[in-house]
């Protein structure tokens, strides 16, 4: 790989070019784009050019860039993420219908809850859940059901790494590992007003063939509602649907 | 930007490396990568080595390769597919609860119908259409309903490039421009098994503030259905709730 002076190779700023887009911020000048990149403006320019091109980005009339409808292409005709998504969907519509609020399909990476679908209903309650944005493993039920459900050494390292997970749900004194075991006892994490403080997430875990998450369904719903414990088999059902459209149970 | 000796920049071949993948290809050997991109195996071993150190490609325990998680994150959190499918979905899921068997939305990309979000019901029909998958226009209720509705020098253009859409509704006689005016004047496009011989296409624009075609939506549905005419108001209402939302018309 050619490399910059600064030893960077050209993928590399190519990745943190990308990288500087997200969801609160879609389109920007180049120079923008050069200072969050942290890529030198001439060279910053030389690759919006060379992307635009391949239609990895695409000029605004106001002279601004933004992500091109080529690199969703690319990315979206073959992904893991887009399988997975494939296999839930019907059983995500079938229990959107029932909750019509949201209905949420995620997975674990990099200690972060990687959003990968999410059904929102018209008038549904706030939700900070976005596609492809990533949401705190030990602040959310998808994230909870997630870890819980993960091998015991990744629960290990993701609390030596989050110390601060421990004192989250319970300011006075909490085993974070106790609570773990609950939701693997009860087979479903909940949380109240932990990201917004009116609503409820519920989530339960995409269970593999050897017993860990391979993805976890959620819904966020209205603090408060009554007929929540009604929504926990909806989603047991709706996940063992999505297990076995994806192999990981047998027909 | 680093070229090679054959004067492919890096880029270049990593717009080749990823094209290779499609939904039929989601996971190959290097070797056989190397072939489907036309790069040069050395330097195919090299960018999948850099690709897969971003994330961008991953290792199957096979040794086999397939597109990355982050490629698909970075892709999908700020894109204008995704601002539109959002802004369509829970106007996509209203008439899919009508119609129970495939929603589409797709743009015009390059000439081909390019598909952004499909929603099919478990036992539903055939259906070719993927989700960052193409489609050809003029065989296709989606792809007629957006040339019809694109601006005259794009409908000419893809009529120069395209001589056998003329040929293809009618093998006798069959004006291509009347068939579209017609579309405009109906204000939807419908076709019997061009894709699949037992299905039926039924498809509307989404339309821009100046009438041109900004999206299609469309469904598939059986051959033969007797409710068919009454599926055309719920796509046309949808399509309008699509335009508001992606604010293309008052609220």
């Amino acid at each position: 790989m050619a490399n910059s002076r600064s030893g960077d190779s050209m993928l590399e700023r190519f990745v943190r070019i990308l990288s500087a887009f997200d969801a609160t911020r879609s389109s920007m000048s180049v120079s923008t784009l050069s200072r969050r990149a942290e890529v030198p403006l001439a060279t910053t320019y030389r690759l919006v050019d060379e992307m635009a091109r391949h239609e990895l980005l695409s000029r605004e009339p106001s002279g601004e860039v933004r992500l091109g409808l080529r690199l969703w292409e690319l990315a979206n005709r073959s992904s893991p993420a887009v399988d997975l998504r494939q296999a839930a969907m019907p059983f995500m519509e079938d229990i959107q219908s029932v909750v019509r609020q949201h209905t949420q399909l995620a997975v674990l990476k990099d200690d972060e809850v990687l959003i990968i679908e999410r059904l929102s209903s018209r008038g549904s309650v706030v939700n900070q859940a976005k596609i492809a944005g990533r949401m705190p493993v030990h602040r959310t039920a998808m994230g909870m059901a997630l870890l819980a459900y993960a091998p015991n050494h990744v629960q290990e390292s993701y609390l030596a790494r989050h110390p601060e997970a421990v004192a989250v749900v319970d300011a006075v004194s909490f085993d974070f590992r106790r609570h773990l075991a609950g939701i693997r006892k009860r087979g479903y994490a909940s949380f109240d007003g932990r990201v917004d403080t009116d609503t409820t997430g519920l989530a339960v875990p995409v269970l593999g063939k050897h017993g860990q998450a391979i993805a976890a369904i959620g819904v966020v719903l209205p603090l408060g509602l009554e007929n929540l414990p009604a929504i926990v088999p909806v989603l047991m059902a709706g996940a063992r649907g999505i297990a076995r459209a994806v192999g990981e149970l047998p027909d």
